[in-house]
């Protein structure tokens, strides 16, 4: 059975890009809730004609493409079917959509990419192909790949994606040297990064962090929009934050990770796991592999420059989002990155400007990195 | 004889702003042209038809009125003129532009703005009027003042405008702990920097800068644009860097500023000034002062972290012109503002930014403090 060839964007119609935009744009409606499955979103379409639509709202609910052939009824027969990602060929919580598909009559099924979920992974396409359902990927992939960018590190590397969430000054500044840093940012930013903790699966910090600024960690999104509480991850080698802090407080869960051989206190009321610890410091590769074991798809770090350096050092950094506020706080402060050593232009790190928007006073800048300085140990 | 009032924005037809924003792009032909003298524009018009305009060009050549005038001859008759400053009462390098106006029988005059040159100041407004023309001002005035931001600054303060120029990576770094910096910024950013020198008066630097990077600071527009090539100023105090350097080459003037009692050697051929040193620092007011007495309204400070600071500590600048490149040169790196030391978040250093804009793989952001760190000294 031949599986769809990756045609080219010129093998689609305007129309095709039309309603699988569309089809992005449902998807995207799951970001803070579908977690740990994809963003996936469906239109039944004949023509130009809309008929059915649908996107996956919560692990374990009604796929997207249920959902459209069931707003589509008989209207899907003869229809195409334009799917963010390739129709699922197994049974999970719910049965396979590609079945679904070639029995509701459906006569073509456009995917922006395939899904390397191993139970998938093809086998989708091959179904809908076997019941002589004209079947194309490939169409928007890279803007599919984008949406799902977390779920897809986390099924083909193995790891979550991470972002580093920072504030900084212009003059490239975390804190000042007594630690004060918080109000850095303005209030439009820090309501901004409510939406990225959202649709993240954990949230990490380090003791420090807990220690100097008490955050709280959960997404607080000033309206009634529905998210999954992500994870909140403490690294915190000898447990020394465990007993205090509004890391605890709140609906969301909260993880620590500690070192191997710390002694645990009788009667720790929190959930605990351990990562290798040397010279002080976390091997991150381990930490994102406990988070990997959870189904967590996208980390965000908001950690003081310390952390946020050893995961640059470590090429662990995806996505770097930084909220630059118009204000100098002198040569004295805190770096941006502490600890991050480079000796030579060449070795300069070199980013990638993704996005670029003034929020309020501040100027977020959303970046991911040209080359991991570290790539070969991830 | 009534001084014109400034009526609200409402008191200007839509008619008038857009004529009067002509005349503001008129205007700005000459920013690379016109030093010491402001840049103007002037539009002539009956209602919405435009009979005449023109910009003044060069100091000692024709000022914008009287190219507008030339261009309408009779039709000047009757109809509006729109001037971005207020039409000259004194007899300079060419006659009084008022004269000229009421001569040719216009029935209008209206301008962006008042001119606070002494042998103007309202004195132009005062003839138009005692000649029966109807005369307003105030409109567009906040883009006439930006406009002349430098010209304004040394007739209203006595002191040029101030723009400090720096490359920085995104960590907020101006150069690599061994001093290397050259290539931050991108080809786009560094093309840029050419339109900003043009503009500017002056070009100064320290000695530092000079024996690091031993740049022209010469303005290679890369096309055939005129421009007046702005002073080169080199700030050093023991005059170490005289004998050498890319500074001293080119058509452009190179100003030396030392220490009073440094000795000179013989044969010296470079133009000198003395400013006041102490532990080492020039005193910036009085390095101002000399370049007032030049005549030069714009100074573009292309130092090294150390003196940007110092011009910062001092609150001396006027205007921030960063340009960020998409890079980590981490925390050894050298700071942006060497010596700029803030103890407090209430004590930090607060910015406008003025404009955001991508060039090339960098940012640009132009930015004003709000408020000076020092300003009673000023």
């Amino acid at each position: 059975m031949p599986s769809p060839s990756e045609p080219s964007a010129e093998a689609f119609s305007a129309t095709d890009h039309l309603l699988m935009a569309r089809a992005l744009r449902l998807a995207e409606r799951g970001a803070f809730t579908t977690r740990p499955n994809p963003m996936v979103g469906c239109v039944l379409a004949h023509g130009e004609e809309v008929v059915g639509e649908g996107w996956h709202q919560r692990a374990g609910e009604a796929h997207a493409e249920t959902l459209a052939l069931r707003e589509a009824g008989d209207r899907a027969k003869g229809a195409t079917a334009y799917v963010t990602l390739e129709p699922c060929a197994h049974t999970g919580s719910t049965p396979p959509c590609a079945d679904a598909l070639v029995a509701a009559g459906v006569s073509r099924v456009v995917a922006a990419m395939r899904d390397p979920f191993p139970k998938v992974d093809g086998a989708g396409f091959e179904r809908l192909a076997a019941a002589g359902i004209e079947v194309a990927s490939g169409l928007m992939e890279k803007q599919a790949r984008e949406l799902n960018r977390g779920y897809l590190s986390r099924m083909v590397r193995g790891r979550p994606w991470v972002r580093v969430k920072l504030a900084t000054s212009i003059d490239g500044r975390s804190a000042l040297a007594s630690g004060e840093s918080k109000w850095i940012s303005g209030e439009a930013s820090r309501l901004d990064v409510q939406h990225w903790r959202a649709r993240s699966g954990a949230i990490l910090t380090g003791a420090g962090t807990v220690l100097a600024d008490d955050p709280q960690l959960t997404v607080r999104l000033g309206d009634d929009t529905p998210f999954v509480p992500p994870l909140r991850v403490v690294l915190d080698a000898g447990l020394a934050t465990i007993a205090r802090g509004r890391v605890r407080e709140g609906d969301a869960p909260t993880l620590y990770i500690h070192a191997p051989n710390t002694k645990l206190s009788r009667g720790i009321q929190a959930e605990l796991a351990t990562a290798p610890v040397q010279a002080g410091r976390f091997d991150l590769h381990q930490v994102l592999r406990l988070l990997t074991e959870r189904g967590i798809n996208e980390v965000q770090v908001e950690s003081g420059a310390t952390l946020a350096a050893a995961f640059l050092e470590a090429g662990l950094v995806d996505e770097l989002l930084l909220y630059v506020a118009p204000v100098l706080l002198g040569s004295k402060a805190r770096p941006l990155f502490d600890g991050l050593n480079i000796q030579s232009m060449a070795d300069r790190m070199e980013l990638d400007i993704v996005d670029t928007r003034q929020l309020g006073e501040d100027i977020r800048v959303l970046m991911h990195p040209v080359r991991q300085r570290d790539a070969g140990k991830g």
